[in-house]
């Protein structure tokens, strides 16, 4: 079970209200949920340098007349040495398609698996993007 | 209808085999498909820049035990200014979700969209990414 | 005169040991420290998202071969809308050059002039990065 | 000495008018000249992945109040493993200093000097830009 632990951090005045301003332009509810973001966004880019277990969303848009496109996107996505966690595809007009892949792996095979989908003749562009469920859970709300 | 045009670039030896190098490791069929993608690029992020219509994924892991946050995704999403055209939801462990969410609109209302749902309690960790259907389609192969 | 403020803030146990983690890796001295750099790290993105006067940094390599390309540089930068502050000028190889011009000014302005001296016939590579003095002293320490 | 090679590649007439749109914008003199500046960029990646020895340039923004600081900042670039091209120091206010420092070594030895840096009391704010000659010479018009 995960414990809240308080700590005492010191800033300039001028520095705390640019932070509070920024706090309250994105919407933030405290400090604290700002800082935590801030922290698991650092912990989230070490995991990837360690190359450790990550999960990460690859985004594509491509045209799906192009030949045999569909099938060669399902072939590597039964031969991705991690795990695929779930495809989502969407029809943006009659001839492009969106779809985001969740995978789950090592930063380097992600890697390697995205670079092998983004070259595929008819895929027109792509991001991906490394996330990780971190450390602890998220601060919760205790309801009585 | 899109028709396929030549043109001729110079470079300088060394550099066009270091593309070269750069095609087979990433994989790609031809010089002319890394350039397509490496121009898409430039197209989405000059859409982005003009604050175009575009489509953007966005990322989110977040704790299902956190009080109500379910509840402010989907009245988020509900009340988003663009369109949302899916969302999907994988269990990554006991606590812990990632949530895809696919969206339609201009750069600035997605962005908002965004940072409001990276700021709520109980989210842990999100990125965007904004791409575009762009123009023309793929290069598409002529099957006979 | 700034004055140093003392906060409270909240964090899960298993968070904050992989803060801590990160902050002995980076070497900083301490947590505070730590949340300062990413709390100016945010004023300077809000600062660059509004528009205020910055100073930035570009990179440009170079090669100085490449006829009239010398003049070209410094004509820009003597028309440049903003203020030069600075210009470093390295000798790579025997063709190539690294030059760093410190620039200040709005980001709009900063990013039409790098994108001016980027697309020089000979400028090979380069990169911009947006900084800011940001609010408030750094914390002082107060020697006696 | 390096050669000229021309290659002609294929794309479809609204991408290349998108293109010719974004060439003109950023002002470059023809369509080789936009696709050199996008295989270097590539070029540059590939070289910082395989760790191979680049050039660099770190800007810092700090107090030069901080007590023994540019005797710490001094100190580190002694220490440091690659080599210090050149530092450039520019005053931005009666607290604030700019330093840029452009360095020369492995893509893992630059960041962790960087991280070093940007860890001490007193640096507000950081980054860190990686570039490198790269194959082959400008393309360099010839004069008559």
């Amino acid at each position: 079970m995960s414990s809240l632990i308080r700590t005492a951090i010191s800033l300039d005045r001028e520095l705390l209200e640019e932070f509070d301003r920024i706090i309250e332009q994105k919407g933030y509810g405290s400090r604290s949920e700002a800082i935590r973001d801030l922290v698991r966004d650092l912990s989230v880019k070490s995991d990837i340098a360690r190359n450790k277990v990550i999960v990460a969303t690859l985004t594509l848009v491509y045209d799906h007349h192009q030949h045999q496109l569909s099938e060669q996107l399902i072939e590597a996505q039964h031969h991705y040495a991690g795990k695929v966690l779930a495809t989502t595809h969407v029809h943006l007009d009659a001839r492009n398609c969106l779809e985001v892949i969740i995978l789950k792996g090592r930063g380097a095979e992600i890697q390697h698996f995205a670079d092998h989908l983004l070259s595929l003749r008819g895929v027109k562009h792509g991001k991906l993007v490394m996330t990780a469920a971190g450390p602890g859970p998220a601060r919760v709300h205790q309801p009585r």
